[in-house]
């Protein structure tokens, strides 16, 4: 493994860390380029935008508010030119309430792919991403069957 | 990059269009080790399970019987230690009929990240991947919308 590859790794590792597990959202700046752009990430809100250090904070901010004790596994780290792809297995409490899913207090489990961007100086510039989002809706869905809004019985994707 | 990586990816592209593109199943026992193990692939019928060439054979049947012409767009290709972690849009009409989408003619998109896994002789011995399987269920149900089975008025999980 090249020494860029090795210190990469490392800064992502505890990026995911500190950033995402521990939600210390304004110690993210060490690890970011000036802008950060979703190259592609289907169903989530930010997919397709660039943002600033700001918007970036907001970002992680919004995705944890619901799932506060959030812990990403990684599986693997694959680093090749420009990119760090990184597979991932996440589990979290559902404590906030989301779009049609009220807080449930139930553990969520979910997996995704991804592929971050670094500049020469090794600092984050994007990333491309895709998430088990079929599976987390499964179990929103049953974590919240016994939840009094919504009412009907949902069509089923299964 | 290694020449490793590079033998790596250049069987993983030639795999890739020969037998999933083109369908051309029985050429896949070039490019497989004996056993082929589907680690992690959420929603996948197979998730989990260790394939004999066979076995893999009717996997790759059975997975484009409901889309013959599918093409797969590499985005990108990071090879390190045992895997190349590969990034991929699909594309494909949806001409054959699916538990509770029958064929519609409608053309649907798909984006997914694999870790494939080879062994010493750089043969495929197995992959951890996850697909967009919320955007493909989210187009089907569109696609299928005027058809008449199924009835009733689903709720989304949008």
């Amino acid at each position: 493994m090249s020494a860029t590859a090795d210190v990469r790794k490392q800064r992502l590792v505890r990026f995911i860390r500190r950033v995402w597990d521990e939600g210390d959202v304004e110690a993210a700046d060490a690890w970011l380029a000036a802008t950060y752009r979703i190259h592609h990430d289907p169903g989530d809100p930010w997919d397709g935008m660039t943002l600033d250090r700001a918007a970036f904070r907001d970002r992680v901010r919004q995705s944890r508010a619901a799932f506060p004790d959030q812990r990403f596994d990684i599986q693997g780290l694959f680093a090749d030119g420009e990119g760090v792809a990184m597979s991932w297995l996440w589990a979290a409490t559902h404590a906030g309430d989301l779009p049609a899913f009220p807080a449930s207090g139930r553990t969520i489990r979910m997996s995704g792919l991804t592929v971050y961007f670094f500049d020469a100086a090794d600092r984050l510039t994007g990333h491309w991403q895709v998430i088990d989002r079929l599976g987390v809706y499964r179990q929103l869905r049953q974590a919240c069957a016994g939840a009094p809004p919504g009412g009907g019985s949902p069509a089923s994707p299964d």
